[in-house]
């Protein structure tokens, strides 16, 4: 019984990305909404750098989607930084009900499925989600401090510089603009993760320690809705990178899906693997939140992309519990976005 | 439009409480289900200890509430650790899907908030809350390690060690046993609080800070429900302790609602003011939820109250933004809980 699949009738009318320059330098740096080369922002702290970031793209998503904070019933935010002072200091003058989030790097699904949840069962008309990183506070927090020069492991992920910020509204079957050329990014379906012990206790291998989850929630997922990797354009996870990726499409082989020829992953996505020096690629909780909002739900827009699963994996460790010799936790929440 | 009373229909139908040492020997002492006396339960660092308060938690309400971890279709839990990891290591091996939250002390009751929608909502048939919080873990991440012998401020509270596991299901009418005299203790509304800016900076007063938070959310929840105080048996708040309480209550007059009579704090309930050296009484996410479950709870089942409010106020701060000049924020989420 428990642990269903949960159907949902959410459109995410609208979203914005700010990112930093090293995300601006990548492949999809042009598409953001907002850029800051020297990744400050205007703060004298890398933390509220993080803060107005998340300031910045919730009020862009805001402007694009035409609505005052006052519209919006419920605020579903999180980031990495200790007590998730990214989301509260940067959102707070919104003055919109605020729900906190803790998924490490799920956050932007496990808000976005939240979000889209209440308002499909109209228990407001309006919810947001924003969530965030920044390799600067994210760095000195769970490694070691910028100053220090540390050198970065192989399989070491580079944590983006980035929010996203999403607005979803329920979506009635009656609305659908498909025939006029304008399609709508909906969330259909949601799953909620189950949190995994990948046995993984290195810190700079997060995407091995985060795959388990990945497979665990795609694995239910396709069981109960009787879907294989072929009913997708697209399968997108969060921030598994080079590593964890090639783990995740060898552990789904092992179950019975082949998803290699759909298989995506921000992380590889927002950095050019060649040009730009960031190992495993991509990681935190912007990294998801920025390619979704600036390349995925556009080309879903357009019609590029017609029907596709999200799942941002989130690594539940903290830097005490590692020392403690606590393994990596890992969890992936989905969403199933389709073009209607 | 935004931040209404959201109505929900959901029977806490099971709970259970673990304890530390002091909070036996408080006035609630031998309410709670399990108690260790040395505050470790077996483990080798208070990290530790509290995921096990957790897991304890949890599998006695599981057992009280004669429900397996299988029927039980999603999971919201929080700490004060950094990263959460006090719940995620707690609470992993049960294998619910799970939704990490934080909400510093609100997350006894964001927790419970998002169940309850969710059963309501008919989401899921069972859900279930967790939260705790730790001395030993507390003090030394947010204040001084024990073994400084720091002198506590006058107003600084203590922070709880404690957890609360809840059930909820769906409740509907028909179901009512109020004339087998068996009352059972349903979430009838929920309020989501917004993040207030207290403008207090000093960290050992934290019931300063978080007072505001209480009255934005009660004064919102009185004007949209047109109730008054008087409508309710008790209005109680998480952890203002005795600081924070009478700002409340002073707050309140200000704004013409007069809740001294029927106000009361889990922070000033679990110690006893005179024989534990407690200062600005209890605090902590632990502290709400193990007096909510322990002496509340069956207070609504046996009718000694029949209507009441529930807030949990929760500091989203960290030491880090305190360190940078930030000011202390808050938020307050409410339920109001109903004998039926």
């Amino acid at each position: 019984m428990g642990g269903n699949v949960m159907k949902t009738r959410a459109e995410i009318f609208a979203s914005a990305s700010v990112a930093g320059g090293k995300e601006f330098n990548g492949p999809l740096g042009k598409l953001f909404d907002f850029c800051d080369p020297c990744d400050r922002f205007g703060m004298k702290t890398w933390e509220k750098s993080e803060s107005e970031m998340q300031r910045l793209a919730l009020n862009i998503a805001l402007a694009k989607g035409e609505i005052t904070p006052e519209d919006v019933g419920a605020l579903f935010a999180g980031d990495l930084l200790n007590q998730c002072v990214g989301s509260a200091y940067g959102l707070h003058g919104f003055g919109i009900p605020y729900i906190g989030l803790y998924g490490a790097c799920s956050t932007c699904a496990e808000s976005l499925l939240l979000a889209s949840l209440m308002v499909s069962h109209k228990m407001c008309n309006l919810a947001a989600a924003v969530t965030s990183s920044h390799y600067c506070s994210a760095e000195r927090q769970y490694r070691t401090p910028l100053e220090y020069g540390a050198q970065r492991a192989p399989t070491a992920q580079w944590t983006v510089t980035g929010a996203g910020a999403f607005l979803v509204r329920g979506f009635h079957q009656e609305e659908s603009t498909l025939s006029s050329g304008k399609g709508k990014a909906v969330v259909r379906n949601c799953l909620i993760g189950r949190v995994q012990d990948s046995g993984v206790a290195d810190a700079a291998n997060m995407g091995a320690a985060m795959a388990p989850a990945a497979l665990d929630t795609l694995c239910r997922f396709f069981k109960e809705t009787q879907t294989t990797p072929e009913t997708y354009d697209l399968i997108l996870t969060g921030d598994l990178g080079y590593e964890g990726s090639d783990i995740l499409r060898s552990l789904m082989k092992a179950e019975g899906y082949d998803i290699d020829s759909v298989h995506n992953d921000c992380g590889r996505m927002i950095y050019d693997r060649e040009s730009q020096d960031v190992h495993g690629g991509g990681s935190g909780c912007g990294c998801s939140a920025v390619v979704l909002s600036a390349d995925i739900l556009p080309k879903i827009k357009r019609g590029e992309l017609s029907r596709i699963l999200f799942l941002a994996t989130g690594a539940m460790m903290s830097p005490d519990s590692l020392k403690q010799g606590e393994k990596v936790l890992a969890v992936a929440h989905l969403l199933e976005i389709e073009r209607e």
